[in-house]
């Protein structure tokens, strides 16, 4: 019941507290991880801490991200990592092709998600708070130098964790009407945008830091009106996957 | 600290017992799943509960998955959705080209297992046992029309709940030298191959049902050795994405 509770509790956090992670807690971090899913029991992912300052600042910089007392958190990059499957079949002169489809993709994408999410989850359980970071994907070739990354890998993320000094109020989720079907798919419909947008418009009004007038319609349709890390699929193209 | 033993006794089960989940549990799974993080708070999921005995039967067949007395457990399909979003766009006449794209798939990927996985870990926490199922992937354009998936949505596992029977015992990891780097991405070698393999072959010997002579290896060359559910990128393409 009380890991319910600090679930439904969850918040991006951006503000930290002077208080380092032990070493025995950085490990179950790592353990939790490995812990998640994973299908076929492929394990296509891997983790890089990143712990040099100067390294930090060049993805946070990249990221647009930045936080409040960061130095005394853990910063980890989850990287979709088809690589060491390539390793295998290399060892037996055998082609990876198989390893470049949009389907191996996808599969490395799912098994480096659920194993964040369990690191996240359990950290928060531990009264840690967590940002993840997509903005790697901002420059993902810039990225794939700075941290060695070999073909048949791609950043997906980084995942903040420290000791939360300041937490935002807990967003409104979508209405269970507008997410959840029952042997079917259940649309999202104008008249529940309109109910969610003025539950976020009241969100967002009365929250304690970065207040202002907003509503999550509007905030998707300023999301989608540019492109968006247009370089992706390139990026993807020279890793070695092939779509 | 609970949660931490509980996390790394994860296995994935298929046996299930006659207890039924209670309709408060089950809200909670959806409000667990609901509340993980998501990118840009896009919040870009659909959630479907499988509970017609026919869909059910259809979809297990197709995902060549089967579980002992899964009757009484639940099955929930968690499907990539950027048609909300279409949807916000569509209201105000906006072209939806930025929604289709490979970044824009890799986003809804994530905030989808994020809340899987939130989902997953809340419910071990309570003592149920859960199975990811990838299968559905197998015929996608079948599960497309037997669950009404509109234009940019993608069903990416179904996720299978209950009481455990019983359980696996769990299975050794690939060993942290292999998926941890500092700064740097760490590569998977032949020495840490053939020490894992000897790992994996002593649980696969060892293990209580399905004993085999295995190893991790083997099983990933033989998982790539031909290729897998090849109409993934036409379905994606059909369904609207554009890479």
């Amino acid at each position: 019941m009380e890991l319910f509770e600090t679930m439904i509790q969850h918040t991006s956090v951006r503000s930290f507290t002077a208080q380092k992670l032990t070493l025995e807690l950085k490990q179950q971090l790592i353990l939790a991880a490995q812990s998640a899913s994973s299908s076929n029991f492929l394990q296509a992912f891997s983790i890089i801490a990143i712990t040099d300052s100067k390294k930090r600042k060049t993805i946070e910089q990249l990221a647009h991200f930045s936080v409040d007392n960061g130095n005394n958190g853990e910063f980890y990059v989850f990287v979709a990592d088809l690589n060491k499957h390539a390793q295998v079949l290399a060892q037996h002169n055998e082609p990876s092709d198989h390893l470049r489809t949009i389907e191996s993709l996808i599969v490395a994408t799912i098994d480096t998600t659920l194993a964040a999410q369990s690191m996240a989850v359990f950290a928060e359980s531990e009264k840690l708070g967590v940002c993840y970071v997509g903005g790697i994907r901002n420059d993902l070739f810039k990225i794939k130098e700075l941290l060695d990354l070999p073909p048949l890998t791609y950043p997906i993320f980084g995942l903040f964790i420290g000791y939360p000094a300041e937490k935002n109020e807990v967003k409104p989720r979508l209405p269970i009407a507008a997410m959840l079907g029952t042997n079917t798919y259940r649309a999202l419909t104008p008249a529940l945008i309109a109910d969610y947008d003025k539950k976020m418009a009241a969100y967002y009004q009365q929250r304690t830091t970065n207040n202002q007038q907003a509503v999550w319609s509007e905030k998707v349709r300023h999301h989608f009106d540019s492109p968006r890390r247009q370089d992706t699929g390139d990026f993807l193209k020279e890793q070695g996957f092939l779509f």
